[in-house]
């Protein structure tokens, strides 16, 4: 794409033809700065078929007020609404509403509140609560939905990932299967959700993470191609790379050909005075090759240096190989837990894509209008109660148990504050039968999770580091029960309303439906 | 993201770690300019789970050449390569390279051959050849991958849905759900592959095709929230777009107050003079809506206005619905052809994500270095036959058979002509057993199919506009066998290397492994 394009395709024009047309329904009703909540939730977890995640890691934020910081109409971007015609040859768009556009479309009038970026979050819980005048949060919703939707979507994948990697370093490196330049924001999220490297040297830059890397196939076949070897190859990168030398096995014949290779270059290393890093594995058994390759490697003196795995990973993969280790090391005399801790996991396509969920259906609901100084609640009856969005202006609450875990996100109206409640009771969000009481005395604490990140287009905080949503996440995730972190049919974790929300959405239901409450 | 960081990670650092370590280390051999051959092909086509694709749309490629025009190490890049350092401390990339990549870090040394854009591809054939000094063509790998196999995966979901929605108009509308800025990328590829149409309306811009779209749920919701009604919004609505007005019918119920009420609105626009657009159903069973709406348009005079079907469509869904109503329309007096006549596709999320196959597994692999005026062929084994790479300078031929359809794809050396040979010996890539032989009576035309686009970093041919590539898209889909064509278990088209490629492809693989030719 050439710059010029790309400036008008990442700009104010990054949003979908129907929330113009319906923002300029809204200046000629008299509407469009009316004030107005939307909600940006999901319904449920990615479902990776065969698997499902039971959380999600939140992301994206960051990227989406950047954006609206910079972004304004240009007098190009008007130009080219002026020139739309409809059917009968008619301007789509009229004077009036585009000078209004000219005039008032900025992020200015724009309020966020926010789960953080790296925080655990869950299904039906509003993540990001949207206030501002009509027409701008209309115009808003698609370029949130995109930037949002698919950071969460990448950073819960590495959180799993990383689940299943025992602790040992995930270097993403994906960005030749990756979405175009959208890839930049999945290596974001791939290292806010659990991948500690990436390869892509300029967004490794911009997040300030060194970018790691070894070499490829190619380099061998090179050595090979112009009469000369893998070794002389291994040498070669050795030579340049001495501290850093970490060699690709594969090229030719793992066992046969490159561990023994890499094991002479280790060996003139050594004798050089220099650690040797490690060894790639790229193709096949690679639970088998990885055993086969440390047991040569310890018998020659090199029961330390890393074994990279890489090739179609993900975490049921990652799970199975530590599991084949588990159970086959022994009886070729390596230590499983050694080996395990000499691993380190190479994941591109399947975590860049997000591979069996490649997307994340979150929505951006209107929840409430702002009416003579307070909120009214606005509802959308769906086709099933589990779809129909919870109405108002709320606030959300985890609760942590007596062990200190995360036990529910609680929805409130805004104006309740569960810590002040003797007993909690915890409605499900649609389900009239399933409820349940806790007593303050079963609770260690109540946290709120929405924060304040925007006021009228004003960064209310500086953004956390990279490296401080990493420890986020840990956090997050330390105080989730085994249950819901479990790679495949989770515990479901409980998202509530308060009896107040209960009651105040069922009224709204019976009210526009003329329906009695269930 | 912050738009200087954007410049950044959209620049010359989009790239692998690897690719600048592999460049420095040539370098330092005197290979780094050394002129290579790099062949990009994919090894299967994209496999949805249950249903697998038996064509691609080759796209991405304008997009590409633009990047490397207007791509060039900055100051700043070398300012943080020069940062970089290794394990113990020492900086990873010395003095005398980055000089060079200062010089010499440019597309300028690049020629390229390709598939056109839009024209349909297979798999194990070269898309594109690129050739060029080996450091550079290393360090591209990274952004040609990204670019090509992306837009090549979405114009090949964007082909199939089109194929599925019996020429009716397919509406693109996925951004929300889309990868970041990708979704951009994704975009283009649809309409490339089989959209006629995109929502997004930066994108729509910069292609010159009109952006569509309506209103969403929200609109009608604020009617309702300011005590107004679902029929309020869509006078409001009409009154707006009285040449343009196509309805969301499902925000109440949809055969009970959206259908009769857009009727409402749809009769005050005839009285006006009018004519109405249509109405567009976003949820539920959308065969059985679309009938019973069809029925009450009907009997209220409208049997002409569209019917726009969303909510999570793909190629089996739009499959399924359009049997569904050839089966039932008649019980209930709508004459099923005559619907389907009317209906437009509005695809979302399992568009602009591929759902199902999220990423293609393009390939980059050297396949010939130049020696002393000639191409000397480079090969890699791999684990099986039909991973190894068919190696050597080539040409790809596209055969078609008596009846005008392309029965197969044919690799050659560049110095082969099939058009010259009597009979044509179709090897099949890997399998010593397959083949087929051709006499030219039985072909109608040969086709040499990879075309100059760049010659030392200068475009040889203006890029043809969407629609020509579009054009040519459905010229290639008519020339493809129904079979090849089908939804599910598609016919494998055949793919297969003139006896000579064979015979070279064998001694080089038997040269390498001591192995003899099986």
């Amino acid at each position: 794409m050439r710059s010029h394009d790309q400036q008008t395709a990442q700009g104010f024009l990054f949003t979908d033809q129907y929330q113009l047309t319906m923002a300029q329904l809204y200046y000629h009703q008299g509407l469009h700065e009316q004030r107005v909540l939307f909600d940006h939730f999901f319904r449920s977890y990615p479902d990776y078929g065969g698997h499902q995640a039971g959380y999600c890691i939140n992301a994206g934020m960051e990227w989406l007020l950047a954006w609206m910081q910079q972004t304004h109409i240009r007098d190009e971007d008007l130009a080219y609404l002026r020139s739309q015609t409809g059917r009968t040859g008619n301007r789509v768009f009229d004077e009036g509403f585009l000078d209004w556009l000219r005039r008032r479309a900025t992020f200015d009038s724009i309020t966020i509140r926010a789960i953080p970026e790296g925080r655990v979050v869950h299904p039906h819980v509003p993540l990001t609560v949207v206030q501002g005048s009509l027409a701008i949060t209309q115009i808003l919703e698609t370029p949130l939905l995109n930037t949002l939707n698919f950071q969460t979507l990448i950073a819960t994948k590495a959180a799993r990932i990383h689940e299943s990697a025992y602790g040992r370093p995930v270097l993403e490196f994906g960005t030749r299967r990756g979405s175009g330049t959208g890839t930049i924001a999945a290596t974001r999220a791939a290292l806010i959700g659990g991948a500690d490297f990436s390869s892509n040297v300029g967004v490794s830059h911009i997040l300030g993470m060194p970018p790691k890397g070894t070499h490829a196939h190619s380099m061998v076949q090179i050595f090979m191609a112009i009469g000369g070897s893998e070794l002389d190859a291994f040498r070669a990168y050795a030579d340049l790379y001495p501290d850093d030398c970490l060699l690709l096995v594969d090229t030719v014949n793992t066992l046969e050909s490159g561990v023994p290779n890499a094991i002479k270059v280790f060996e003139e290393l050594r004798r050089r005075g220099h650690k040797p890093m490690g060894i790639r594995l790229d193709s096949g058994d690679l639970a088998y090759l990885s055993i086969q390759s440390a047991r040569l490697l310890n018998q020659a003196g090199f029961p330390d240096t890393a074994i990279v795995l890489s090739s179609d990973l993900d975490e049921l993969v990652i799970w199975q190989i530590i599991t084949q280790i588990r159970e086959e090391a022994v009886r070729y005399g390596v230590e499983p837990d050694h080996l395990i801790k000499r691993l380190t996991f190479g994941v591109g396509t399947r975590l860049i894509t997000s591979q069996g969920a490649s997307s994340l259906g979150g929505v951006y609901k209107l929840v409430a209008t702002h009416h003579q100084g307070v909120w009214a609640p606005a509802i959308k009856i769906a086709e099933s109660a589990e779809k129909t969005p919870t109405p108002g202006h709320k606030q959300v609450w985890r609760i942590y148990d007596q062990r200190g875990n995360a036990t529910a996100d609680l929805l409130s109206l805004d104006d309740e504050d569960p810590r002040q409640m003797e007993a909690i009771m915890l409605r499900h969000p649609s389900d009239n039968t399933r409820f349940r009481v806790l007593s303050q005395q079963a609770i260690t604490d109540i946290e709120p999770l929405l924060v304040d990140v925007m006021r009228d287009g004003t960064l209310v905080t500086e953004s956390p580091s990279i490296h401080d949503m990493r420890q986020r996440r840990l956090a997050d995730m330390e105080k989730l029960d085994t249950g819901v972190k479990r790679l495949t049919n989770p515990h479901i974790y409980h998202v509530s309303l308060t009896q107040q929300l209960w009651d105040f959405k069922q009224n709204l239901i019976a009210n526009v439906t003329g329906r009695p409450i269930h």
